[in-house]
């Protein structure tokens, strides 16, 4: 008995079009998850869930995931108040990665740097040589370093 | 000399809010690429790149990943007409993670299983047991069941 259930791996096309979840773990146990604005779709963070975080988030509907370099389960917010409300959960053909669907509490940042998003820089191609990153958000939410 | 350069990982300052892409791949070499409609910002799947799948992608201006499964290059929409113009690209705050703005050709589908988002599944939680699906989109884009 659990609570939440995640169904065996199937064949193909119970993969790929079926009505189960059967998340696929990479060799570390681990599956991606994008994490993107309820409202705007805005990609905020990419953060990596085992088994048991998925569960967490699911269970809880706060978003739970695996710190690969703490080696630790890691629950968004807990000591920023960043914490994040899940809307919804969307798996994709291969159900090898997920999309979480959120609302960011406290001050509505994700970024441990500052910003709204993590993905606060975009490639600049206009100039030759190196690759060039510019920054899309020019006002952070937080002064905090650590917005874990 | 190279056309594209991507600049050594500097330090954590340099990495996190520095003006350089310096992409960070995992142990098989690979950054996670996440793909998003650049009109709706809609997740529509997510892809693997090594530095020259990245570096093809900036330079030709469409989106080039390599195949976990197949061991290769693989340039979206080559066979089924969907490629994918890029217009935007973006990094994440430790550079391990990218977003890319895209734009679809072809039938404007994704999914190699005939819809526009690879995601057209959400997790339904009403149901008790195993954890369902439901799909999000009702109607295919193509009926084809090969989308590369």
């Amino acid at each position: 008995m659990c609570d939440i259930c995640f169904a065996e791996r199937g064949d193909k096309a119970a993969v790929e079009t079926g009505s189960y979840l059967m998340p696929k773990y990479d060799s570390d146990g681990l599956i991606v998850a994008v994490v993107t604005d309820f409202e705007t779709n805005e990609v905020l963070m990419v953060g990596y869930m085992n088994g048991e975080a998925l569960k967490r988030t699911l269970s809880t509907g706060e978003a739970w995931y695996w710190s690969r370099s703490r080696q630790a389960y890691w629950k968004k917010g807990e000591t920023s108040g960043q914490v994040q409300t899940v809307r919804e959960v969307r798996t994709d053909c291969d159900q090898d990665a997920l999309v979480l669907k959120v609302t960011v509490g406290g001050n509505g940042g994700t970024c441990h740097v500052g910003y709204r998003s993590c993905f606060f820089r975009k490639v600049d191609k206009s100039v030759s040589g190196d690759v060039r990153l510019v920054r899309t958000e020019q006002e952070k939410v937080s002064a905090s370093i650590r917005s874990t």
